[in-house]
């Protein structure tokens, strides 16, 4: 099948999960797929459990085989301002060696790299001799709001000896990365409030300002240097291991490289053992994402704002728990709250962190899978994969640890000039097509 | 001419002065004033020196008199968001004894009672013995932006003994305050930024994050308990005088009517020898009057936001400088920005603060005026007026001080319920009726 042909026709669906109007394109996607189960006689049907519905499909399931449980996501982000985009962007095109269109890397071409590996394999007339089962959700952009009730509810028929997932990042097409961790995300929103309404400033002096109340709420959060100061924040967090810090050593990336990408005047490293790099792997993070309060037009207007406003999230490392941390969190913002403000706290869905540490791996069939796909990864790509963990956060892989019981296999065929959730996504052909290859050759020696 | 009739004329008047498209209310309003003023057989003219044009008018000018200088402005609030007026803020409307409308009492309520005591005086056939000269602006809302620039080119045409403003707070119409003293303001709006783009947090842990830096400026500038933390800040404040603090015991009004009046949870004093009441009157102020950065948006994204930007402004008080303020504020914040972060600072039209020592005026056309005034407020309004600072800022005041060299008597017609800026601006009928009175009794006896 030309892949091309099957993103061009998996993109063209709008499958923006957050966007209610999309609700045809959703469908759209969850029949495409489902067409191309069913086209390799594989069953397959949507399944909700309230949100969006997931594709869930598998093969025939044979006793005393490995079961694999492939999981992808159809849901893609708003495509936003489409002024910033070079062309149509649920339009796949091809410019430079590159797929363009939204969902082209995030995470539509990584599933098909996978998807049209097992149809290359069964059309070739071959057979996979492990068992396959097929976990395609809708809601991975709006944080797998029902995977957990999904997971829960399909517990028995989702059993399998681990997953492989295929929406992470590696640095390019001779550098893959096997991810071996991911951290978790504990999110909230505050508010504080001095007043019933804005106050002419005329009054000023004593009167409380909701954003100098803000201001220093959220300036104690951290120590000079950038340490998260909340008490008992680090408490549960473990250094890396030895094994951690040698394959970090192996990516052919610097700090300046990430400093130059990003156009960071300075990075603020809060542990010196650490570098940019390793902080971003080793260490959680307290972060603000938004804040606004009072006047926001042109000029000046001379209100003191009765009400201001920030969202903050946490990335959490392994063995870190998200629940404690919302308790530590909530604690420290309320001790931190001026008498002379009300506050209040909103959490938002939380995740756990997830963790393998491959020196210890127990599950013989990952283990073993591991193995191949070193060889495979080398064969295909040139060089062995390189374990590192990632700064970011995928729910639904903790999740299937926490409620089935699995690991994930996380291969990443994104690379950072993807540039996933923003304007002109693409996905590098070269790095699909091997990848595409690298799956057929991985499914068909699974044993 | 009845009050009603000619203020409903002028609201009708939509002199928006921020709102381009509201060039023809602009004009409206001065044709309104000058129409009147020739009704009068009182010469009048537009007259812009770029701006938005000055209503000009003078009596004739006869030697050996006081020449008074009557100061008003034509410009209004924009009337922002019109669900929340019960009636159209261009439409007079009479309601339980008030006037509402957008300008009822800021300040076409305020100058009107004046123009028409004048025309009462002139209609009735009596001669007013002091040389008038009129100065209805139309940018006061908009900072007086080239009122300098008119000042200074119609310095000699505006020669006066002093200017007469009624565009002040009165505590109700039974408790006439005579304004002695105004704040100062500076504004800036600045913005930090720490990489050329969001980026998202799952690179986070060592990233600037221009949220976290603004906090902690803005933060700074602050000690605890709420004085401000710029060195050098205070060292031009000088105490307040002995009758200052005599005329605040006059005041029938505690910090406990201010905090209900706010919906305040706590006040916070910075200096525990004033009150909530005296802070507003004698201390500087440093306010945070909005804030913006990051994501905006409902529920979480999870990015780390380059650039955040804050508004700030302080309130001066006598014996500060606008211009050494600026410059402290401005070392102190470059001083306090983390080094990973590139920070601007830009400046608004600062003015500066105002203030009469009203046991030591020198001018002999003031003192006897004061000393009018105290009596015909005690016949009009059943009690002498009380002397007070007032915690807001009028920009004309200090310019007039400055590049005419002359004083402002500052009347107050409006009372805090009048909700002035806000929806459903009014103004109290007894209370315009009774200043009318007031000052055509005013104005007939100054010799």
């Amino acid at each position: 099948m030309d892949m091309k042909k099957f993103l061009a026709d998996y993109i063209a669906c709008k499958s923006v999960s957050s966007d209610r109007s999309c609700a045809a394109g959703m469908a759209d996607a969850r029949r495409h797929l489902v067409k191309f189960f069913k086209s390799l006689s594989i069953d397959a049907r949507e399944i909700s459990v309230g949100g969006h519905a997931v594709v869930f499909a598998k093969t025939e399931q044979k006793p005393n085989r490995p079961t694999i449980l492939v999981y992808g996501h159809y849901d893609v982000q708003p495509a936003d301002d489409l002024e910033l985009w070079d062309s149509d962007p649920f339009t796949l095109v091809e410019r430079g060696g590159r797929l363009y269109g939204r969902g082209a890397s995030d995470n539509k071409g990584g599933h098909s790299a996978m998807l049209l590996a097992i149809g290359d394999t069964l059309a070739a007339g071959e057979k996979i001799f492990a068992n396959l089962k097929f976990v395609i959700e809708g809601e991975e952009e709006i944080g797998s709001c029902s995977m957990p009730r999904f997971l829960r509810e399909m517990r028995d028929e989702l059993g399998a000896d681990f997953a492989i997932v295929a929406d992470t990042w590696s640095l390019d097409e001779k550098n893959i990365v096997i991810t071996t961790g991911l951290r978790g995300l504990v999110g909230c929103e505050i508010s504080v409030r001095g007043c019933s309404s804005d106050i002419h400033s005329g009054y000023g002096g004593c009167i409380p300002n909701a954003i100098g109340a803000l201001a220093d709420i959220c300036s104690s959060l951290h120590a000079n240097g950038g340490a998260i100061n909340i008490p008992g924040f680090y408490d549960a967090v473990t250094p890396p291991e030895e094994w951690e810090l040698l394959q970090m050593k192996r990516l052919p990336m610097s700090d300046a490289d990430m400093q130059k990408l990003f156009g960071i005047k300075q990075f603020q490293l809060p542990d010196a053992r650490f570098s940019a790099l390793e902080t971003m792997r080793f260490l959680p993070t307290l972060e603000f994402n938004g804040i606004c309060g009072g006047f926001q037009g042109d000029g000046i207007k001379t209100i003191i704002p009765h009400v201001a406003s920030a969202k903050i999230t946490c990335r959490l490392v392994p063995n870190q728990d998200a629940e404690s941390v919302k308790c530590l969190l909530q604690k420290t913002l309320v001790d931190r709250c001026p008498k002379e403000m009300l506050l209040s706290v909103k959490f938002e869905q939380a995740s756990a962190p997830y963790w393998i540490d491959v020196e210890r791996i127990k599950n013989p069939a990952f283990v073993k899978i591991m193995k191949l796909v070193d060889s495979e990864i080398e064969d295909v790509f040139g060089n062995g994969p390189i374990y590192l963990r990632d700064g970011g956060s995928i729910g639904i892989v903790p999740m299937m640890k926490s409620i089935l019981g699995i690991d994930s296999l996380l291969i990443g065929l994104s690379t950072a000039d993807d540039n996933i959730h923003g304007p002109n996504e693409s996905i590098s052909l070269p790095m699909v097509e091997k990848g595409r290859k690298f799956f057929r050759s991985l499914f068909s020696k699974i044993r």
